[in-house]
């Protein structure tokens, strides 16, 4: 992890390190694709891993200043919880565009055209960066081979339901994960997606 | 499918059926989410099941008159091609949600919480409507079955080279994949994603 690297690497105790990070942002990297309101009302993670309170209250109001909303966790439990908000979303994305470009020509040219059905969203996070994703998955391993575990295990249960035509259970899980959605959007967490064009481009 | 149903129900030889329908939309159901350019600049699929001209090109007037680009393929290739553009992305969509919920209670009210990262993509297509998803998956079985077979190969051999820290292999995936992006953005079928809430809800 980052932090067994910080404290195999750095034996200078005069430096101080807090491990934090936003959850904010979009496929694209680099300065020139933020904006002012980013972080407005999005949370920043702190793994603190020492009990020097300057410290933290410094990095805290960074944060806080750019209009962002702190949480606390410990480091174990931050890597479970970004496993399976972000890692294996963005593996599963990874996944599905690289299961479409191995289709016969034909086929694959065909979907990339008619991405607009689904496929899209899935281009969107493939889109991200290579090397900071490279380095996610060996840096949160365990937790991510953890909770892709459990992901294949309710795809299989899916995969059986639709072999047998179980419409009750397809029905009831899909009504299940439309709670979830809603929620997500009552929180205002959830974006806005536009099917058209961004011109701006 | 839809065209076997057609044909054992329907034997009045007056009525035309022409399978046709567009690939456009949101996650939201009704005509109070359509909007002016809804379909403008997308695909239709038309899947005609008999020759008669004169219903083709009423259909395709029809889709084009509002915009469309129209696409005519037989029916199989059409389920195989939105097996993969659509059902598959659709319902790993669901299954990623649903594996989320059933995590442990803390766990789950945090991965909603920090949806932002990569899992809110998943959340947009996992709130589409619950019944007209159970028959999709009931009406394209064979096609749904065959694609989710390749992704799941797929993911394994990611989850293999995660495991034996091939980051190598790992980098040349997202690179690959990430041309795709690329690609549609170019196509002008990306649309676009915004991170701040729609406040027009």
């Amino acid at each position: 992890s980052v932090i067994r690297d910080f404290k195999e690497t750095v034996k200078n105790s005069f430096i101080q390190f807090l491990p934090s990070h936003p959850i904010a942002g979009t496929e694209k990297s680099g300065a020139e694709f933020g904006f002012s309101q980013l972080f407005v009302n999005r949370f920043c993670i702190i793994t603190p891993i020492n009990t020097n309170n300057d410290t933290i209250n410094i990095i805290k109001q960074f944060w806080t200043a750019i209009g962002m909303q702190i949480e606390t966790m410990d480091a174990e439990h931050h890597d479970r919880v970004l496993a399976m908000t972000s890692h294996i979303p963005q593996l599963i994305a990874y996944s599905i565009v690289s299961t479409a470009i191995e289709l016969e020509t034909h086929l694959k040219d065909e979907v990339i055209k008619y991405s607009a059905a689904g496929f899209r969203d899935f281009t969107r996070l493939a889109g991200s960066d290579p090397i900071m994703w490279r380095d996610v998955y060996s840096l949160n391993k365990d937790a991510v081979l953890e909770m892709l575990n459990k992901f294949t295990k309710d795809l299989s249960t899916l995969q059986k339901a639709i072999r047998n035509n179980d419409l009750t259970f397809l029905e009831e899980t899909f009504r299940t994960t439309r709670k979830v959605r809603k929620t997500i959007e009552e929180l205002g967490q959830a974006g806005s997606f536009d099917p058209r064009e961004n011109k701006k481009k």
